[in-house]
């Protein structure tokens, strides 16, 4: 048997281990150390009250004959396909149920999407970026363009009509830097990928933190993106689903290459590599979609928001510079003083007892910025942004 | 963008939509019918109660903020996978924990391994066969050899040393057909993988059925299994858990090929792809290996046992020619009076009202076959068998 040859390729990846051994290492030498984590992108306010009690509700229907559910539709119980259209329909966007597909999770999806497409394209990421994005084009042995999002371009790097491309990447509210396209940035995508008959994976993970109203919550809002355009979502971070595993992926009908429907390779994909999310979590999921669902949703997504800005008066006042933290829950600071990535993590660790995630671990230019993430609790982010504070000022 | 264009090699499958579409006109045509479903293979018996009491359990647990589980491992949490470990023990077969990998089933996994080998592998795959394993290296754009199982070789078909093989699936004891590989036939198979180089996939889906202590559950209770093949296991049959998604896939860390191990690569794709099972499920799995779990999932296969010996009490008595039904949830019957599989089916649809599975739907040696599970109602399978007597004896 010959191995896929392309997982020759992948390079291991450190980043979280090597976080993770410095962390313990400090720990073991100060046990009384009082450190605060805000380097993962982990949740940290429970499940909601009224996914909680709709899963409970739905572990009672499993238990009894006459209400239990065996084999689902591969790609999800119409009760949760429709929330999530009424969903979209309140952005303004219609959907067809059937180009609605419940996933196990936004990473899931982006994996596995790339079985409709062919090995010899070029696809198209931004760095800094997910790293999953890569590893999954490396281990299809896919050519890979790198993108440049620095401070010059706010980290929304715009698309060069020089470079062709056939699969591009964006991630909107952005991980890591936490920058937001705007309309008229999304728009420039949508124009560049049609000419280019591209298709845009669009990864909306973090849709939920935007509050401005004017910035697209949704790649479908522009006009024409469902002739070139998946998009992923989650609830992991809106709905503390992290570890419960639920989300969905927009494949639109319109999205027509070589003459073949990606809506019904998709459909085929799933219906024989996959066999649906457990009855239990989608009732779980629907459940956010109610109005108490909704309601203790927007408390959590308030509480991280309202970390957020403390976060970002704490750097303003110091002068540290940095974007997102506005519609996004990621925070990436320019590293203080010229300090290199892994050298301000130390510091934070080893001086302040603060966790964050060195930026260059998301590629190049993330070199000289450190990722924080507002998942974490209130006082503790308090208090991690009063011991920057009062570093500075020394 | 150019789509995979192995996609168009796809055959659609009717089998399910045409068996769905030929009983809802009978029935539209006879609503007064008794209509008896022997053909689909999910379960019946509702999810048994250790699991459903775990998984309640577990929704509140993540309802607190001090219980509350976050991103888990993407392998699984070593509670579940000890316990899977445990009952390896008892089948004689030692594991080590990280050669056990958590999945959403069966199905996943026996799609994504796939990712892990080269597009330019020989697939053996028998006939008649679970169509998952065609379209997946379909999909892949791989040469399958198919392997003939007959009333001959019990549809149990054993390797042929002058056929080259990269890549090799069995399933035992067998959808469709109930048939199941004693130990010097699994050796035979595992002996030829070991000459070819081979990696042997080998579904256990339905190993809970095996009541004959001298037939292997898993073909890792052969000697040098470890270092050839791949073993996909799942709750779905035994536990009920078709609509709650949990299974398991043993990857030995023995298992090297082209110097790679298949081990760290699966866990390189698995971490990359896929973001775990639902903690929930997962206390749930792991209910079902507690004593009271274990005692309620034994009545359950019980209770499907007996319903397949009632089956093939009755086949016996009309003189209709079967297979299976003893270690296996599926009968696997030749059509009487040389039937072709769809006249048949269309005979005991319209007389007896009774829906099988025809055989020609899993391949060119299921034609004249005809697929019935023991995954019903007694008084339903008893109530089919009658019929199928009386006509027979008219």
């Amino acid at each position: 048997m010959k191995i896929n040859e392309n997982y020759r390729n992948l390079k291991e990846s450190y980043l979280f281990s090597t976080i993770s051994r410095k962390v313990s290492e400090y720990q073991k030498e100060h046990p009384d150390a009082k450190l605060i984590r805000l380097g993962i992108g982990d949740v940290t306010i429970p499940l909601c009250g009224a996914a909680v009690e709709a899963m409970k509700a739905a572990c009672d229907e499993m238990g009894r004959k006459d209400s239990f559910h065996g084999y689902g539709p591969e790609q999800g119980y119409d009760f949760l396909r429709e929330s999530v259209q009424g969903y979209y329909r309140q952005k303004g966007v219609s959907l067809g149920l059937d180009e609605i597909f419940i996933s196990d999770g936004a990473k899931s999806d982006l994996g596995n999407i790339l079985d409709l497409f062919g090995a010899d394209n070029r696809v198209l990421i931004p760095d800094p970026v997910y790293p999953v994005y890569v590893d999954t084009n490396i281990m299809a042995g896919r050519e890979i363009i790198y993108l440049d999002a620095n401070m010059e371009n706010g980290f929304l790097p715009l698309p060069d009509p020089g470079v062709p491309a056939d699969i591009i990447y964006l991630c909107s509210p952005n991980n890591p830097t936490g920058a937001v396209y705007n309309r008229e940035q999304l728009r420039a995508w949508v124009d560049y990928a049609t000419a280019q008959n591209a298709v845009i994976l669009f990864d909306a993970a973090y849709e939920a933190f935007i509050s401005d109203p004017s910035l697209p919550e949704s790649i479908m809002e522009i006009e024409g993106a469902d002739r070139c355009a998946i998009e992923f979502c989650s609830f992991s971070k809106t709905a503390g689903f992290t570890g419960t595993r639920c989300g969905y992926t927009i494949v639109p009908k319109n999205l027509v290459f070589d003459g073949m429907k990606l809506n019904s390779m998709w459909l085929r994909r799933q219906t024989t590599k996959f066999n649906g999310v457990p009855y239990i979590v989608q009732r779980g999921a629907a459940a956010v979609f109610t109005p108490e669902g909704l309601k203790q949703c927007k408390e959590a997504v308030d509480y991280y928001r309202e970390n957020a800005r403390i976060m970002c008066e704490a750097f303003q006042e110091v002068g540290i510079e940095y974007i997102g933290g506005k519609n996004s829950p990621y925070v990436w600071i320019r590293c203080p003083n010229g300090m290199g990535s892994w050298e301000y993590f130390d510091y934070l660790l080893h001086e302040l007892n603060v966790v964050g995630t060195p930026g260059e671990g998301f590629g190049k230019n993330g070199e000289g910025y450190l990722r924080l993430t507002a998942f974490g609790d209130r006082d503790n982010t308090i208090e991690a942004m009063n011991r920057i504070r009062n570093s500075m000022k020394k």
